[in-house]
């Protein structure tokens, strides 16, 4: 015990046991603390060589083991397990201390231990981390909340540990005060819903439409990943695809049950996002999708139900459909980003958190599941443009979604007419034209709400809220 | 202070004094109280004609002048007002008294006061009804949650007020117990959103694509109305759309401003059907839509974005593509009432409410603003077989969507080429292919998940749950 920790790990799961190692490889010493003491042994067993490990079998042996400022980061199940940790640490600790959630809380539970410590003088710090045990040991993209001065002492660490981007600089930020960090974190997870709807919706079309094997399509993605949509996830996509299943010989991805679990973070972007009035239609489509593929009930019932007949396509037509879907695929891509980066400025409105987007798109680059090229494009429009009302203002990416406007549709086209499910790209393409529309249908909503309720509309032609009789003599009044 | 009423409404704004009208017209004595006492001397001013008012000031007259059991049904806004109230009379009241509530309370506040007046021995009926001003003067759908006990007492009124369907049976039942009643007007209330949207992308089609202005598509409406569409709402759209705005001279819809309100139970719904999992994509497109009307400054910034060029029809054209709208209408419909009746059924599981599906929709089929002819079928469908799993999995709806899907998809083809926003249609019919799909892109999503997660997956062909060690040799291993 007599080496002083710079950083305390409670809670050693294989993600905490990896950021533990991503520390102490980084050369700073590492206090450890788990529940169950073996798996702090193990990991000093295993991986002692790393560098500086700090064993702690009591929560106050671990306390005493960090300098001070203490630096604690706990890696526990969201939830009450995480306000159990909290509480077991919270009287040990001295005005100034910092603790730091890295687990996957809800931001409005952040926002609410933040203020509890805070009274406490403690700093808390909820923090998204992404990138998953291999992120997490090599660096992930970590998205910090809670104060400045907090981050002033944590954030050399941080960026020491996190993943670089392709420009050299650390993906990590001071995202904002109290839940911003989770809050930013929960839109991530809801823009990768998306991102790997789109790239479903986008494998079914090439399977069922263009008549590709997996291993063909595998290809297709690969190559698809040396241009404007090179990413993780469709290099993974790749690798997926290309596996091929030992025990039958056949695609891995043919052996694979086609029910999607998912964990609460889609869902959750969804609820708030409704909550705050943003259309994120491309995340819900994924997350309902999800869901869907559950309802094994409901699928077998569902089975006999008419459609129309697929139509084979030649080769050449095959290809040329292949490099439609691309147009789509990036052109949907465009706007599930337009609609998270839509619910990230409603929040930071909201909760009055002054998000930087520019710099959250930055800090996406590496480390991250959704890690792409595309995300400099976005930092580099909101930089190039701090008010920037959406991505779909950005003239480049305007121009990119005129050029690929007609294939998107396209590919559409194929879906509905030959009855392959494409709900992302459909979605994606309906909020592109409602948002671009002259008028909308939501004057006769509002007409009809009217009628059958009274709850008056406004004038496209001046001022004020007016109300039709429309059980008298239809005439109309101001309210 | 002599007459001893049979009812007592609180809060005597438009909604409870109609309802307070109702009820004296069907010869009950009602006592009447209203926070300011005006309100109360109005009302009998008014009508004091249409039957037996007991106007009282207090809350302690009011529950006074009630037979016991007392019945006093409390019509103030849903929240804070809600518990305000209760906390007033709750004191008054004695065993086996009854408070109704028919607020639009969010059913787990319904669950939480429910739980709270039972252990004071008092029945709390959380109660959604449905029809606005004018249903709840000539007869709503009312859904009243609660006891078996406090039906038995409240009931035969409720049955007596109640709108009555063409078969002459009220609409209202004991939808279930503690919140079921405002759970089932929630997920009411968000089928009707999905109706009002799917109205709208109709009517968008039938100007933008067919050409056709509003007093012509009102026509169209009007004999929509006299076939499988019959409804209050298709009623009313004619109405608006023929409606000529007096100041300018020009079709209503078109200067009645294009930014659709909410008050919050269609989200509601579609934060439920998260929670829940179940798809109810169209109910929050229909959200969404509303939403994304409203942000001016986002549309103004997207007037520019490249679209198509619009194709004028024929006009034999333009009616045949009317026709096939009426197809596409109706398909989405039936999708958009599968998706609502999933959430009543897992609601009714989730929370153990055992609702009968056929029940409820048949107290919808007068009343609400929902009501229908095609309520009577779904009531049918789910009477013919309880265990339904699906409306799609009803013969009779499934036939029709056999029949209608080659025009719902030719009209979402003219909607994608031409650009007009369905984004409502768009979802029905994915939500259909992804249902009836043999194999959906899941299977691929829960292999990305296994790479970038280690989240494991299951096979087709066995039993057991599975991971690939993808960063090593890439076997398979049993978990």
């Amino acid at each position: 015990m007599s080496t002083t920790a710079q950083i305390g790990i409670s809670g050693l799961a294989v993600m905490g046991r990896n950021l533990a190692r991503n520390f102490a490889r980084n050369g700073y010493a590492v206090a450890l603390h788990n529940r169950t003491p073996a798996r702090t042994r193990e990991l000093v067993d295993e991986f002692g060589h790393e560098g500086t490990f700090v064993p702690a079998e009591s929560a106050e042996d671990f306390v005493a083991a960090l300098e001070r400022p203490r630096r604690l980061v706990i890696m526990v199940k969201a939830g009450d397990p995480t306000d159990a940790v909290i509480r077991e640490f919270a009287p040990l600790l001295d005005t100034g201390d910092v603790i730091i959630d890295g687990g996957n809380a809800h931001f409005a539970d952040t926002r609410r231990r933040e203020q509890e410590l805070r009274e406490q003088g403690i700093h808390f710090v909820g923090t998204g981390i992404s990138g998953g045990e291999e992120g997490a040991l090599r660096g992930p993209s970590i998205m910090p909340g809670g104060s400045a001065e907090s981050y002033a002492s944590l954030g050399p660490m941080l960026e020491k540990i996190a993943a670089k981007a392709d420009d050299g600089a650390p993906c990590v930020t001071h995202v904002g005060t109290d839940g911003a960090g989770h809050f930013v974190k929960m839109v991530h997870n809801g823009i990768e819903y998306a991102d790997m709807q789109l790239i479903g919706e986008a494998y079914q079309l090439l399977r069922d439409v263009a008549g590709y094997p997996p291993k063909e399509i595998a290809g297709i993605f690969r190559a698809w990943n040396t241009g404007r949509l090179d990413s993780y996830l469709i290099e993974i996509t790749a690798e997926v695809l290309s596996h091929v299943d030992a025990a039958t010989g056949r695609p891995f991805v043919d052996v694979v049950a086609d029910q999607a679990e998912q964990k609460g973070t889609g869902r959750w972007t969804v609820q708030l996002a409704l909550e705050l009035g943003v259309p994120v239609s491309g995340i819900a489509e994924a997350v309902f999708a999800r869901s869907l593929s559950g309802h094994t009930a409901l699928r077998e019932a569902s089975r006999g139900l008419a459609g129309p007949t697929p139509r084979a396509l030649g080769d050449a037509e095959a290809a040329r459909f292949a490099d439609q879907v691309e147009q789509a695929l990036y052109a949907s891509k465009i706007v599930s980003y337009t609609q998270g980066f839509h619910e990230i400025a409603a929040g930071s409105a909201q909760y009055d958190w002054r998000l930087d987007l520019g710099a959250i798109a930055a800090i996406w680059r590496g480390g991250c599941i959704i890690r792409a090229a595309f995300l400099d494009r976005i930092r580099a429009a909101h930089d190039n443009r701090p008010d920037l009302p959406s991505l779909l203002a950005d003239h480049e990416f305007a121009a990119e979604i005129a050029e690929a406007q007609d294939d998107w549709r396209a590919v559409l086209v194929a879906a509905t007419e030959q009855g392959v499910p494409a709900p992302g790209f459909a979605a994606a393409l309906a909020y592109y034209d409602a948002l671009r529309a002259e008028r909308l249908p939501a004057a006769l909503t509002q007409g009809q709400r009217d009628f059958f309720g009274a709850h008056t509309y406004r004038r496209t032609d001046r001022e004020g809220t007016f109300h039709t009789l429309w059980a008298d003599d239809r005439s109309e009044v101001e309210v």
